[in-house]
């Protein structure tokens, strides 16, 4: 089973990018929550190409058609299915990539795997296109999660290596929707704008950049998850990294913990309003696979778009030599950016499978 | 369900660190593979404390005893439990933890989840301590491996921020043996020895240090896993949480992928010796979450140990104001070389589980 | 999660009876299986409604479209999604309903749970509408099967009390070809025309009939399931028991077997032309949860359809008090013989998974 | 996965008849359940042998050693881990077994699964022994259910085809207790009477013979479970089918709903006292796989002891040639009156994880 996860609430991505259609099924969901439709079209325009030279030039629409599972506007329990037409494909331009294997993409893994019988047109199935249900389904899981304040947001935290300023120690729902708002996901508008200069000299080397997701979750209460191989981590950070193109997944410190002493790492516990509170948050909100109350922080590590229009290296899956190929088409020098709200939706599926499933702790 | 993971698999491991027994079962396990114990118990001595100074003075015999599922010294098919009997405890160390959560500890957590009924002492099912457990699964799974060529090995490839070298392009089994030799997990002699002074160092403040842990995985064959949520990384990841004290993990180039360009990260394919192999390995041996046939590798963050013997600000959980805590016991002050088999164990677990689920591309 | 199953095959259906469309993502299919859509739309011919007096008047021409997953005629390792499109509902046949739970559907209990949020126009997501994209999902599953000689095929055992010949110790594919081509799914013509005449009858009295549905399924090697809670047996009832009506399952001798004595259920092994056969099948083909290499053998009982032409009491959810009900619209005086080819379709998929998952008794 | 069930409360069995120890782990328990171990130990009393002619003389104290989990007589959270050890065994009796399996039993098909590795002593992992540990959970769950007011309770339906009274429209608590205090758990004393004789007239004949077993649970709410493969009916034959010679589960009217018309088996809602009642419960308390507030009712068939004194065909592995077997030894002539308390621990497991896992149909 791979298209798939969610324990309470299970969301299945099925569509290839130049099949017919792509779509998302989203079981589990509570029955009665009203769906605005125009908010989660808005939330979906924020990974939508097509919109500047920073992604790539193919349409999409994106409008999702509800099957089922949403009737006058509200969940009705049964499960969820929403379809999105494709179109605006260039399958021709991807002629010649069954026996050539793109290097950085899937090609060849399918083509071991599926035997060639893989439709790897446009990356089949594992086209970043198919993002885009996955937004259809977190877009609408932010919706149930804002109407308990819970709240999940991001940014580009780094693009080509360029720093965006990191979140602060709490991070709040107008600062997540002053991020959704902007045309580029930063908080600091003047790191946006040399992030923006490298990905566009990329795109004039036919080459791309990779960059680093940030994101903060907020309103979740303390204690929830479980300990080992089901705390938060484990469930966030195998959802994230199926999102194509998701390298690396660090939470609060992370990596940095790593060359930090035991005193500088450990977060004091502190009263504030008789809250319990870190006074720094380096475990990024999880103790013992556990929520502590604190904000849930975590990066995602993006690599650069596969697809290039730089002649390279690969094989020839036919003849069993070593052969050139140059990738034609419309590609994205920089797909971090257009993630951004991928991390977000995600997370917010995982997010409400958590608080759905409750603390059972105690009974 | 928390402390289990695995899909044929599965792997659940119980026990309190000063609970009577810890322990794991482990159902899913081929019949007729002998099992031996002297190889296994080499291997379990990897992550024994109480060696040296590097490390708690608890001792830990950790003699696992078969429950089940190992009859004349091979599994039988049906489900294996090991038991390893807790000794050597010093309960008293803990008392009034109860009251004053120990900052980057799940003390706090466990009293939120639990309502003051979670045995925390000496970590309780939290502990580090539940790692040997998963070293005893682990390492029954390493064998079973091996006897198909498949072999994970690993190394500290930081501590307290003293790099170690990576692991080269193509580890060997030769090479992870040589490790797993040494005292110190490295690959550079003198590296480790500026680590394990800084460790040292880090003790006589009273203080620990984190480090980073390179792991590798050889042998497997192109085509395993599966695109999206149930791919290599995301299988891989949700066992590596379950690690006590992970807070990050990286695939191939990892987050210094999202630094690169596309024509830098992309691993050109190449032909030798017939075989489809990459000049280089950023993707760490995964694209679309299946195995291209290139070694697996990537990189688990360890913070420095939370237990450390400064007096630290923290709460009373009693009277809800902040109080000051000093740990008195014995603690090690770098968990991360300790780690380095612990992730040996998790990966030959999650790689049988991925063996035995097959490819499934194709019927 | 709900509404779906399987371990390496994982079929989720979704839809309403009234909805926009029905119909069902199928994740983990083998890629490179041709797929004959006369074949398959011959399969679900045999559960459509409106052919005859013994049915629902409901048209439903059911041609399934195809979104992802089968490209040029095979499926493509993608997860494949089927949808079918509602037509000729007559959803104000069902006005009223909202507020007098019918007895013997799940109006009341969708009630309860969604909160009245629930779309029961027609059954909703509980109709018997929903075995359709089952049966497309089966349909695909029994060609994949057929081409490793694996067949599954069911007959009508009894209805209204009227029982048919059971299956001989060895159905054939014959057999089971020669069934699927009847109108009336049974083995013995005359019992089938007493059945017939009992549905009328019922349909005559405004009430409706169930019966019991045996399926057996052949070309299975011996060892594949698992003991215990993922035995045969305990895979094949949870998917049996998601078909709505079905009230009972039993394998081999089932029910009968508790009052019979060990001597006489016991099957003999005996060794025919080099194989290792049972004199008998009491067990169905399936000891200690794996089968045998005998055909696999079990009942399912469907009850009689809740939805009748008769005043009914029952209670209104407005005023919490006793009401009385009369059901209009085109109703099933029997579901039992269209739900043959469900429990074929279910079966087929069950065994498709278990031959993917592999025996994994050995290495 | 074989040995383990449960979503939130996951229970996983281990140990082979005559290893060294049997056990169970249990995750996912609510922490801060005291658990009453006299009256756990009164509960396991009901299912142990050597009481009388009825079950084999074999002897188990099956004190269950707790090696987790419990502290200080409450669940702590943490997976609770109990074992009992393995002692009486005569395993001598069962030498030549592994060479011609005993019909009936799993010694064939774990001989394929397992190809000769199998430890098939006493039955092994597919014994009736593992019913122990699954009591121990069992009984657990039972004490936590009925602190909520939530009671499973079970009896003999019939044995050797003599039947016992059915349950009443409403069984209580209390009726449940006095079943539980009889030495042969009957509704009505002279079925069991004559039930007794006929087993012991089977033992007497070196045969056995079956058993119903019915079983009920009241105090749940209505709107529990949710549709199709994930409802009640499919969570709990899953469950019960893993119970060694369970070979058949219908719920309420079941089987002989089949024969029944519509107007018959639709059970008439109705209010009582403000509740929404069935005026009768044919549904078995379950309408589209969710609670209705009625009682939950079903029936498992237990199949005759497969374990019979007398000469039985069956072939030689060693040889694939036809051969004789006679099984020495002590056998129970009838385990399904043991099998009772079993059935009710299975239940309560089931129920203790739905409640836990909630309603979810609105947030």
């Amino acid at each position: 089973m791979s298209s798939e996860f969610g324990k309470i609430v299970k969301v299945s991505v099925f569509g290839q990018s130049h099949g017919r259609a792509i779509g998302v099924v989203v079981d589990g969901l509570p029955a009665g929550e009203a769906i605005d439709l125009e908010e989660l079209n808005a939330f979906l325009d924020r990974r939508r190409p097509g919109k500047s030279a920073l992604s790539t030039a193919r349409k999409e629409t994106d409008l999702p058609a509800f099957l089922s599972g949403l009737e006058d506007g509200k969940t009705c329990g049964a499960p969820l299915c929403a379809v999105i037409e494709n179109a605006d494909q260039h399958s021709k331009d991807y002629s010649g990539l069954k026996e050539k294997p793109r290097p950085g993409h899937a090609d060849y893994t399918a083509s071991v795997k599926w035997g060639g019988h893989a439709d790897m047109r446009g990356g089949g199935h594992f086209s970043g296109r198919l993002t885009a249900p996955l937004c259809v389904a977190g877009g609408i899981a932010k919706q149930i999660l804002a109407r308990r304040s819970v709240y999940a947001g991001a940014h580009l935290y780094s693009a080509a290596g360029i720093p965006d300023e990191p979140f602060p120690l709490y991070p709040t729902q107008t600062l997540f929707a002053s991020i959704a708002e902007k045309a580029f996901p930063v908080l600091d508008g003047g790191a946006g704008e040399r992030m923006q200069a490298a990905i566009l000299d990329a795109r004039n080397s036919l080459d791309s950049v990779g960059g680093v997701i940030e994101c903060a979750a907020i309103g979740l209460p303390a204690g929830l998850g479980d300990p080992m191989f089901d705390g938060i981590e484990s469930r966030l950070s195998a959802a994230l990294f199926g999102i194509p193109a998701v390298k690396g997944v660090e939470f609060g410190a992370g990596f940095s913990a790593a060359a930090l002493r035991g005193s500088e790492n450990n977060d004091p516990f502190t009263m504030e309003n008789g809250q319990v509170r870190g006074k720094t948050n380096h475990a990024g909100g999880i103790l013992g696979g556990i929520t502590t109350g604190m904000p849930i922080v975590f990066r995602a590590a993006v690599k650069p778009t596969p697809s290039i229009g730089q002649p390279q290296q690969t094989i020839s899956l036919a003849t069993r030599e070593n052969a050139e190929l140059t990738i034609h088409g419309r590609h994205d020098p920089c797909i971090a950016h257009r993630a951004v709200p991928v991390v977000e939706a995600v997370t917010a599926i995982v997010l409400l499978d958590l608080l759905l499933e409750g603390n059972h702790g105690t009974f």
